[in-house]
């Protein structure tokens, strides 16, 4: 049987994505702040401790993205590539290490949320929007003063909204989503009170990574209570700084930590 | 942490779904036909064999469900209770024993399909719908003669439809999906060439049932391709029946078989 | 041409919508309060006047409908006649006669939002959803102490959400929509500072109707702000009653009252 | 009563759109090719007549818009200034002059849709999507060799697709468009069998144009067959071309022709 996900077929043509190499070109909206680190901290399950600086700060990310497997054919019926997502992203130290980990992520397409899942990213659907810049029109340059909106929403309410206001090429794109990937990737057992079918701490990053210049930014950001979420909880208690940055990044697997 | 899936947190509650025991209340309409029993037997991965009677059975089901856990809470903020799926059932058999196995499934909300990778079902998102009985207007109630027609697309593009008409009470709900399921989970590895992280063979069923009266029914059934699924593959070589049931299910985990 | 409406061709097979008279098979919940009766009264453009008893009455109504055009095709292609909607109702006067008007109203598909533009229901698209009742599983049956949440949001906001328990059957489904319609019809000019290009009052009701018991609910309901939309000015002051009934509906045309 | 549009309120803040000028910021892949004459002087209405030359020629035109009001305010909530648009345009003559004529167009959001109503657009609501440009990754640069997929669903069934292979700069964007729009608008009266409430001739073309180089292309396009459209019916005899834009244009109202 073919197909590097489900379903898997003679051909494998209808797994719900192709496998790695997966290549993404888009752009970043980075919101970064600092929350109270215990609640970084209760975020991170072992044997996965608090980063040993700056162990509450959070980034906050929107992704614009068109994606697509070797070959690139979903980039030419773009309902198969183009996805947009929502992730909050803390760090953390394993083995002497610091690691970027993110901790709630929403994706409005599931191809993107297979390949998420496979990557150990804790995918859901949501609604995700974010300014897109543009050369002519109304719509911003990717210039000082330019400004971007990003909202999220999930389950029919708004979680998260943000405008950040460019205001000077930045040296780098943030510091928090800058550590390879530490995340777990696990199933319940079938059988209920059994142990995990699988879990695993697992270590991923890019295998190519190619981007224009970073950009700083002034930010606004509000976050919004939900029953099903706990993103509003990560309180906003002050800001870092935030970022504009397009990107080419191409993933292929990773390494198992624990 | 908490949470029965994805995200895990110190209380569970943004889990993308909360654990079994998993409750649904929905109308089921399925298309039972024959197709070539080779091409139903090129879907069941070792070590499942081809149902030792009418190998080439397949049931075509379309359900519209409201589900929740224990408590209920969903069913209050349907967004989170509410969703429709299509999936195709053919039967295996396993050590001595027949089973139903679902090889494509697409449902419209991201808890169902979270629900689904756990119990096996190769779930993607898809656009399903269904017409409901309903006591007035122009809708139909459930009786001889009323007319249900189901739709199914992915991708933007159409993959099935069918229209059944109610000819009369049925003993049964069709055949091909009245055994315990058979299904795979697996999850490949992050690193790529190496064995699956985790790979088996899981039975379920129903842990609580109750139901209306079935309907048997005249089918019309089409299926269309599109290049990212393969249900076309399975013609329509022959009509077996068509059925339409109100029913209540709870799900509340399975074994491992293999 | 042919056509009812846009886009007209020699067939009219593409209008956006068959004419009437339109048929519709559902369900409501209707939840009835007292706001401030100016807030009412500034909801109301000439020449209505505000209805002489309770003028601060407010209906917020959900719909979850299945609707037609004679021959009933669309009912076998579901995604061409399901559409849920919700919408708030208040009462007017005018000619010495009490009226129902709807003065906000969200809908989920295309069809339905321009045919209520015909009638003069100032639809705009938003994400509608209520609780089906079923005979089994976890779904409410309609009888006393059964419970059903409605929502709706706009724009990946939430604007409202109520929760109703039925008591008891009601001899009525609540007074604020329940008389003719008197609604605006309007298009601006094309040439901006130009009188409309029509404008006028029409009134309209039901063509025929029939519906099963009503009952009487107590209801819990929450309006949220938004920057789109003007809804949850309408506080809730008082709580009236609350409502659940089926119908089926047929509409065929109404008549110019000014 | 303010609001450009319904619903009317003291405030005019719940007007699904505020009123022009309307400013647009986007993309366009431009499709043009013969069909045969016959088929689209049978979407002309009286009084307009068929272009004196190439009166066959279609353009089928995706569009990836970013639109607001003046201040902006939608572009930094861009749930509400993000849409795609698909529609068809043919040329048409009136009173000695020749215009473009919209006859098919399906849109993704509801204020884009009053809008276009209010143009004299035939809107509907479909799902559109077209390959977006990016400086990095894998998605096209806008350059010679650059593919760019384009499709159109409505009603879950897939209606059209494009895919473009970018050639050269090219003078021009095409030749269909490239007139002002010559559109009906009209509402059938709210009593059955009486004259429309209105029916009237408008033009309007952009008030203010900024654009890139248009880019020539090749392309391959299909047209499907649905139910309740007609565009499959413009068949393709005979490419004439294809193109690539980036624009930002403004609307500001038009003029009554008749």
């Amino acid at each position: 049987m073919k197909g590097f996900l489900h379903p898997r077929t003679p051909t494998g043509r209808a797994s719900v994505t192709a496998g790695p190499p997966w290549h993404y070109a888009g752009d970043l909206i980075t919101v970064e702040y600092r929350t109270d680190p215990a609640k970084v901290a209760a975020l991170l399950p072992e044997p996965l401790a608090p980063a040993a600086e700056d162990p509450g700060a959070v980034a906050l990310i929107w992704a614009d993205w068109q994606a697509c497997s070797d070959g690139g054919e979903e980039l030419l019926d773009p309902v198969r590539s183009q996805y947009r997502e929502c992730f909050v992203v803390v760090r953390c130290r394993f083995a002497g290490r610091t690691y970027s980990r993110c901790v709630f992520i929403w994706v409005d397409k599931d191809f993107s949320l297979a390949r998420g899942i496979h990557q150990g990213y804790p995918k859901k659907i949501g609604s995700i929007h974010q300014t897109r810049p543009h050369p002519y029109g109304p719509a911003p340059r990717i210039e000082a003063g330019a400004r971007f909106g990003a909202t999220l929403a999930a389950g029919d309410r708004r979680l998260a909204e943000a405008v950040i206001e460019l205001t000077e090429p930045s040296p780098h794109n943030g510091f928090v989503n800058a550590h390879p990937m530490a995340h777990h990737r696990r199933q319940p057992n079938i059988e209920p009170g059994k142990p995990d079918s699988y879990s695993e701490l697992v270590e991923s990053g890019a295998a190519a990574f190619e981007g224009g210049p970073a950009w700083a930014a002034r930010a606004e950001l509000r976050l919004f209570e939900s029953p099903t979420e706990e993103l509003a909880d990560l309180t906003v208690e002050e800001h870092i700084g935030a970022y504009y940055r397009q990107v080419g990044v191409t993933w292929n697997g990773g390494t198992v930590l624990a």
